[in-house]
């Protein structure tokens, strides 16, 4: 009996740092894949077609929300992000775990089609320090700045949609309780009560 | 805001090692703190006073009972066991966790008074080693080895009224795993959602 793999959504405000959490946390996990997901905005410096993220024109992007392959997609600050399907399929039915680092909006489509997923809130120390990430960054207009911070505040009110909350105050220690929410739900006998139950028949 | 400590209940058949994980999870824990039990049994070779056990007679242990001082209590195997309530609920309101290594019997009697307690279920890799590791003890007579072993085969059936399974397949990958847990459940939504709102207001 294979076990089916999790699916892992890491969501929460923008500027919580849940891209350098997933870049540090995923090499040291091997059962667990990052789905690369799709978008219309311009590469940032660095990015890399395929690995940061599948970058699509709008057509393209559109063609794909008509032909449903997408998990969920949205439209954020003028921009489409979206993530496709199979890939989270095949490896979700071959018993590997798939991580996905979504914003809220996509977190709250996907919970509707997974609701077994483990939704996971990264929130910085305190809405203070996350200002000075939003600032830090660089790569805004103080207009896309002020929406984007404004955003966030509203944004922390959807906790409570998620199963955990992880405060990011060192990249280190996030990425080890994110570590420890998967090992904490692999040994979740709500998971598991299929496969324990035949382990019971046949012990005895 | 003081956040009330975690109760973790390791729990499962006779045999599946409870004990040795205990020994070797504690010293590497610094918030969570071992509930030592009472009993009326006789000490094991090498077993300390106040540290294993809280050894009583069996009229000293009927007193408790009598006097309301125990969170639970049971009789196996012509014993008495049972837990002191003041030392839990001392650590919990002081925010500490408190970690009760108990028989099933006495973990359904917990999970009455304290429904939010972390349950887990601790087993062996399979049946079969579960007998060795009984036999292996060898401080039991045939009889009572044949009744631990019936009792633990039966037991397996509680597990759905636990939260989590840990499978003790090697002493350091079941105390990780439980570490694991113990992180997780602290990272809990349901939880933390009072802490979380207070949190949202005061950055608004």
């Amino acid at each position: 009996m294979v076990q089916k793999g999790l699916l892992i959504v890491l969501s929460g405000p923008s500027g919580a740092g849940k891209g350098t959490v997933c870049k540090a946390m995923l090499p040291t996990m091997k059962t667990t894949h990052y789905s690369v997901s799709c978008t219309t905005r311009a590469p940032r410096e660095g990015e890399v077609e395929g690995v940061n993220y599948f970058f699509k024109t709008v057509e393209q992007f559109k063609g794909m929300i008509a032909g449903d392959e997408l998990l969920e997609w949205a439209e954020v600050y003028t921009n489409y992000y979206g993530t496709p399907r199979k890939y989270v399929d095949d490896m979700l039915n071959a018993g590997e775990n798939v991580l996905l680092e979504i914003d809220i909006q996509g977190a709250l489509q996907v919970k509707k089609k997974f609701p077994n997923g483990v939704f996971i809130f990264l929130i910085p120390p305190s809405l203070q320090e996350l200002k000075h990430r939003i600032v830090g960054r660089g790569s805004e207009t103080e207009e896309s700045l002020n929406m984007r911070f404004g955003a966030a505040a509203e944004e922390m009110s959807y906790i409570s949609e998620y199963d955990y909350v992880v405060v990011n105050d060192e990249v280190e220690k996030a990425s080890d309780r994110i570590r420890a929410i998967i090992t904490a739900e692999q040994c979740s006998v709500q998971r598991n009560l299929e496969y324990y139950t035949t382990l019971i028949k046949e012990g005895q």
